[in-house]
C-alpha cells in the first residue's frame, strides 16, 4: 500500500502514523518528494482499513499497491477453476447453460420446461423458489414445496439444479440442491456468504446492482476463506442512469475477471436487460466475449403465453439461441 | 397503473391481456388513440408485478398510478409519526442527535464516548458490534461482548443504544437492545424485514448504496406490514461516480421522503462522506433541510488520536456540531 | 402522452391544464379513476415540455406515449439506412471496421497505420486531429495540419477518413473530410449540431457519457431536422461508478438502438474500456450483438512500442481482431 | 505521480518506461517491493497523460500525487477570489442571491420578476435568452432579442445580469452582459473554455451532469490558464439512478471545492431538484454547508400562475426563501 501524506503533515504526525503501521507488522518505506511524503508499506496489508487510513486528516490519498483478495486471485492460481456437478462443467473451456423460469409454480411447468431446455442443450435447471420481492404484496415463491418441484424435475430429467437462497436460516432445505445461487441483493451478506463457505457445494454468487468486480471478488473471497472454493461468479447487469433497459449489462466484466482470477464467469442476460428481444444478443454477446455459461430463463407455461414479450424465451426461442451461441463460440475458438 | 399498448398490437392480444387483468379483479379502461391503446387499471394493483407487464411484448410501457407502499404512505396518514425511545424523541417537530463509535472497542471507550456526546446533547447512542465489511480478513466487530457493553454505556449514561443487526439467526441477541439497525447493505434482505416487523421495537432502516427512494420506502413497508410500524428512514450517501467523497449524501431525500412518508428522516452524514471535515458542513445541511436528527460518529480513545481526520470527530468538534445543529434547526424554524 | 393528476386537485386547477393544452392544439381526454384524474393529450407532443408539465404542482407523474423523435424513429422509416463513403458501407447488414491512431502524429505514422489496418480489413480511417483533453496542459492534436495529414494518408491508400469536430469555427477545415465525428462531449452542443444538419456529408455520432439512448437520438434528430439524414450512432462507454474499466461499455444499446431507430449502430471498444487487453472480446462481443461497424484504435509508431499496452491495438493484434470479428458476424449471421 | 509496475515486468521494460519518463523531464525514484515495483515521478506531471501511462501492459496502476490543476488551487493560492460585479460581491464571505426566470419571454414578464426578486434580496438577475433543449422540436429561448430585454430590466433595475452562452460564434453578443454562464452540457466545450478566458469578465462555471468535481476544476482551469481568473463554480446536480428528483444535487461539493480552491461555490437547487417543492429546503442546505450564493428561479407571468408547482417560485415564496436564508446564514456564522 502507498500512503501519500499532504504537504503540511508535521514530523510528530508522521512519525506516529509510521510508529503504528510497524505496530501492526508492516514494512515502512519513506519517500520524501518535493512537496510530498510517500510511505510505502510492506507485507501483509490485507487486513488494513483503507478506509480509515484514507480518512486521517494527515493523509492525501491512498493506493494499494497488491490486491485486496488471495484465494479467487489468479496471481496466487494461475489455472482456471472448473466446477463439475452431474455432467456438467463450468470454466477452464468448459461452457454451461442453464436455463429454466424464473418462478417454479407447478410440478407439470417445471418438469415441461426442464424437459424442453434439456433437448435444446441446457446442462443445469434453474428455477426459483424463494423470491426476493422489492414489494411485500408481491408472490414470494412457492419456497419449500418449489425446491421439492425442482427435484422432481431433476429426477425425470437428469439436469442438475441451481436456485437461490435468500436466508441462513433456511439453509437446511438447500441440502440436496446442486448449487446454491447467492442473489444480487444478497452479494454482501456476509453472514450468508459465511455459512456457504462451510459446504461442500457449489456457490453461484450474483454481483450486485451497485457492486464493483473488486467488491464482488471479495464476496467470493469470504466464501473461500470460509473453506468453499466452489464459486461461480455472475454478471447480471448494474444500476445505471439509463432507464430502457432495466438495469445494465457490464459485459467488460467478463474479461476483466477473468484476467484477476481464475473462478468461472457466466451472464445472466435475462434479468440483466428484462426484455426478452435483447436476451439472444446479449447472450451471444457474452458468449463472444468468453463467459463460461450463460443463465437463461424460459418459460412454457401455456398460460403466460401472453407474455412471450417477457424476459423469459419460450423453448423454440431458447433452442434458437443456444444453436447461435454454439456458433460463436466455434467462431471464437477457432 | 396505465398501460400502453405498442401500435402493433392484434384485437386478440389486447383482449389475452385485458381478460388477464380482469382475472385478477381489476377494473381495465380502454382508450384508443391514434397510434397507442392504453389501459387504464382500476383497482388494487399493488401485488401486480409491474416488471413483468413491461417486459410484455406488447407493451410499449407501464406507468404506475397510484404509490406501491400503503402503510409507510403520507396519502393515507397525513401526521407524522413520533418514535420515542427512553427520552429521545424522533419525528413530528422532535430532533434527535445520535452519536457514538464507529465500532464498540472497550468498556472504557463507549463509556467516555457515551459520557461525552451526552453532554453535548446526543439523546441515543450508537455503536456497532456486528460490522459489515468488505474484506473477510478486517476486523468484524466485538459482536455479542460488544451488544454488552454498549448496555453497559447505556446504564452508566442513560441514552437508549441504536446497533446494527446484520442476520435473523443473531435477533435473540438485540432483544434488550432500544432500537436495531438495518444497514445499507441490509436494506433488501427481506426475511431479516419480516422478522423486524414481528418485534415492538423501532427500526433504524438505511439507504442501500444503490436504492431508490421508493425502494427504501418499499423496504419500510415490509417492515410495517408485519406489524411494526415504528421505523426511521436514514439517508447516508448512494453510489454515484464521483470518487472525492466516499458516497454522494442525496439531501433532496429528506424533503422528498417527508413528502411521500409520515415516518421520520434522519441523516448521516459521517459515513456518506467518510471524510471528518465534511461532517460537521453536511450535518447542518441536513438539519437545514428538515432532517429530523443526524447520526454522527464520534471517538474519544486515545490510541485512535491519530485517526482525528477521520470520519469519527472528537468529542469537541461535536460540541461545535451540535451547538451549531441547534441554531441551524432555531434559524429553519423561525 | 398521459398526465396523470394528484388526488387532491381542484376543478378549477384542473380544467385551466386542459384549458392551456388545448391551446397547444391537443385534444385531451379526461378519465377520472378512483384517486386520480388521468388527461390523456392526443396530438403532437413533440414540442411539449415534459419537464415542465411533470413539475406543475397538480400533476403527480407524467409519461410519454409517443416517442419524441420522428426522423430517426424506425417506427416512421422502417428500412435501415446504409450510409455510404467510398467502397465503404455501414448499416443494413453492411458491417465496416474503421481503424486507426488515437493522433494524428505524424505523415509516417498515419500512412504506415492506414497501410497496415487497411490490409488487415480496415474500411475506413480514423485519427484524431482536433483531441478533446480535460487538462489545459495536455496536448490538444495537430488540429488543422493533423487533417492535412489524414488526406495524405487517405490519398495513398484510399481509405475514406473520419476525424473529431470540436467546434462549429473550424467547420470548413472538415469541408473534405469523409465522416465527421461528435465526440461524446459534445453530444448535446446542440449548435454544433444543428449546423452539421446543414450539410451533405455523414455524421458519426458518439453516445454522451451520461447520456441515455433517448438523449441519443435526439441528438441525431438535431441533425436529421435540420436536413442531414446521414447519422451513425455509436456506443462507447457511459460513467458509472465501476473503476477498473474507464468506462462501462453498454452493449445492450446495439439491439436496443435498432429496434428504435434505422440508424446504423457501431462500438467502440477502444474508448469505452481503455484498456488493450479488453478491445477485442468487447469488439467481438459488439459485433455478436449485431453492431453495424467498430470503431478501433491502432498504432504502429516504434516510439510507442512501450505502450502496447495502451488501449491501441498494434497492427497484429488488429488483424487477429478482424479475423475473429469476421468469423463471429459468420455465425452469427448463420 | 506514483506508478506501480506489475510483478512479471522485465526489466528491459521497465528501463524503457523509465527511460521515456526521463525524457519528459522528469525524475524517477524506483522503490522495489516484494512483489512490486513502484516509481515515484518528480517533477511537473500536469501535462503526462495519465490514461496513456495507466494503459500501458506492464503498468498496474497509478496515482496522481499532485493536483493536475494549478490556477484554481488552493494549495497556490489560500486566500479565497472574491467575484465583484456591480454592487454584488460573490465569495470571501461576501454571500449573493441570484435570481430571475428560466427563460426570458418578455419586456413586462422580465422587468416585473426583476423588480421583484430585487425587493426579496437578490443581487444579480438570472434569465435565459439561448436555451440548450434536448429536443430540437422545444422553444430555444428569444436569442439575440432575449439579451436586450436582460439589459432592459438591468436599466429597470439596476441588477446585474448573468445569463448562458452556448457557442463561441455568438461571443460578441454578449459583450455587455455582467456574468457569462457556461452550462452543464458545454463543461466541457473546451474551444469555448478557452475563449471565455481572453475576456474579462466573469463566468458562472456549472458542473456537467456526469462530471467529477476534479474536471470542473479541470475546466475553471482552462479558462483560468487563458488568462481570466475570475470563475465562479456552480453545483446544480449529478446524473444518478434516482428518478424521483431531475438530478441528485451534491452538496458535499460545496465545501469539498472549497478546500480544493480558493473559487467560490454557489448552489442551483431549481435545476437540481426540477420541483419547486423541494428548491427552499435545498437552498437552505446550500446556504448551511457554506455556498457562497445560490442561483433560483422566479416567475411572476399570470399565464403560467397554472404552474406555481414548477421548478420555478413565485416572488413569495422567493422572499420567504431569502429570509430564511439569512437566518440560517447568521446561525451558521455566528
Amino acid at each position: 500500500m502507498v500512503v501519500i501524506l499532504k504537504p503540511t503533515t508535521s514530523e510528530e504526525r508522521k512519525n506516529q502514523l509510521i510508529d503504528w503501521f510497524r505496530a501492526q507488522n508492516l514494512g515502512v518505506h519513506v519517500s520524501v518528494g518535493e512537496y510530498h511524503t510517500i510511505l510505502g508499506l510492506i507485507g501483509d496489508t490485507r487486513s488494513l482499513d483503507i478506509d480509515l487510513v484514507s480518512s486521517l486528516d494527515i493523509v492525501e490519498s491512498v493506493k494499494r499497491v497488491t490486491d485486496p483478495f488471495k484465494c479467487c486471485n489468479r496471481k496466487f492460481h494461475p489455472d482456471d477453476t472448473v466446477i463439475t456437478v452431474g455432467d456438467a462443467k463450468i470454466g477452464g473451456g468448459n461452457f454451461c447453460l442453464i436455463a429454466g423460469p424464473c418462478s417454479v409454480e407447478s410440478e407439470e411447468q417445471i418438469v415441461a420446461v426442464a424437459t424442453e431446455v434439456k433437448k435444446a442443450g441446457a446442462k443445469i435447471l434453474r428455477g426459483g423458489a424463494f423470491k426476493p420481492r422489492t414489494s411485500p404484496y408481491a408472490f414470494q415463491g412457492l419456497k419449500a414445496n418449489g425446491l421439492e418441484l425442482l427435484k422432481l424435475a431433476r429426477k425425470e430429467t437428469g439436469l442438475p439444479i441451481v436456485t437461490e437462497i435468500m436466508s441462513v436460516s433456511t439453509l437446511d432445505l438447500f441440502e440436496d440442491v446442486d448449487i446454491i445461487q447467492v442473489g444480487a441483493r444478497n452479494m454482501q451478506n456476509f453472514d450468508l456468504l459465511q455459512e456457504l463457505g462451510k459446504l461442500n457445494k457449489p456457490v453461484l454468487l450474483k454481483r450486485g446492482l451497485a457492486n464493483t468486480m473488486t467488491e464482488l471478488l471479495m464476496s467470493a473471497e469470504y466464501i473461500m476463506a470460509s473453506g468453499n472454493e466452489q464459486v461461480i461468479l455472475c454478471e447480471r447487469g448494474i444500476r445505471t442512469y439509463e432507464t430502457l433497459t432495466r438495469n445494465t449489462l457490464d459485459l467488460s466484466a467478463v474479461p476483466m475477471l477473468h484476467e484477476l482470477s481464475h473462478l468461472p464467469v457466466i451472464v445472466d442476460p435475462s434479468h440483466a436487460t428484462g426484455i426478452a428481444r435483447l436476451v439472444e444478443p446479449m447472450a451471444l454477446a457474452g458468449a463472444a466475449c468468453g463467459a463460461d455459461g450463460l443463465m437463461i430463463e424460459v418459460h412454457n407455461d401455456p398460460i403466460h403465453a401472453l407474455c412471450d414479450g417477457a424476459q423469459s424465451l419460450t423453448p423454440e426461442q431458447f433452442l434458437h439461441l443456444s444453436r447461435k451461441v454454439a456458433a460463436v463460440r466455434q467462431a471464437v475458438q477457432a
